[in-house]
């Protein structure tokens, strides 16, 4: 059900940028129970000053290989699940040498009915039967 | 309203992609009553090592011809509603030979007050005067 | 916190891209208090084609100028506050002649504890111990 945008500079090779969205993913499955298979991401790259991000917010030092992470997910989450989110996404990035420096997140949140996954149906929606 | 996120593989036509931008607005209007002329729309395409999608999410078989479909709208609509919506987007896309497994739509609902169309007016709040 | 998404034609030079970012990010601290270095933002050109909007819907005369800004945000904020940001917005970049009937804003609000800004941590959320 998440759909994550992936916003980053150009310079990293199209094999890196699938790590990327992988680390992403697994993350999602192994911190909220995403389906393995219930992978969707949109990874865009950017000339550097099409990517603004502020290199010390919150004192955090920040490059470059700045990776923004946008994630639409239905809500319902904990804040401990999504501390688990924030944290392992961080870990697993930087196995690809992602500094958790650049990790930048950003959670939108919306309803189960939002969502079709294909052939029209409202994928996550209570059975069509019990609306009738 | 709405602002509809279109992400595609390259490989489709600039008439083609108007069209796919059309077919969705359609049925937006038909299904839940947006203006006619209340159409914006971002359609983006993507290396295919860049639009990340599983083949076959419960058991939907998807390709690359898949049409990933976000719409930013005002909140308040019915399930059913939103049902009426997927389905007529996925007939309209059946039109263009789109198969009805590669559409995949999200929504996301936002207040009212959150859209400005233009002159740095609240287009749909409460006229300014009650809130004087 | 602001994850501001600017989507534009195809024509500005990078000097004008980035002054238009700047005009959106100074809106948002002056209006609503967003701290100054609270700035990231994705600026993507479009083909003519690829960025759909109508020409005069509500009335408002629109051209290939038009800038569409999506500015995900911490819920929270007045009716009144919002509408000081459009007008801030339209304002700011009427400097840099865009005409404020080009100026498209929708506001997309999200929980506060639904922000990462490095680290792994939830930057926002209230403090960890609090949970524990």
């Amino acid at each position: 059900m998440p759909l994550v945008r992936i916003d980053i500079v150009k310079g990293r090779t199209a094999a890196q940028r699938r790590s990327l969205g992988e680390a992403v993913h697994r993350a999602l499955v192994d911190t909220l129970g995403v389906p393995a298979q219930d992978r969707f991401q949109v990874i865009a790259e950017h000339e550097a000053n099409e990517l603004v991000y502020d290199r010390s917010y919150l004192g955090i030092k920040r490059t470059d290989a700045v990776v923004i992470i946008q994630i639409t997910l239905s809500s319902g989450r904990t804040l401990e699940q999504k501390r688990r989110l924030y944290r392992r996404i961080t870990e697993n990035l930087a196995y690809l040498d992602v500094r958790p420096e650049d990790v930048w997140i950003n959670l939108v949140e919306t309803a189960r009915e939002n969502w079709s996954f294909g052939l029209g149906e409202a994928s996550y929606a209570p059975a069509e039967k019990a609306t009738a």
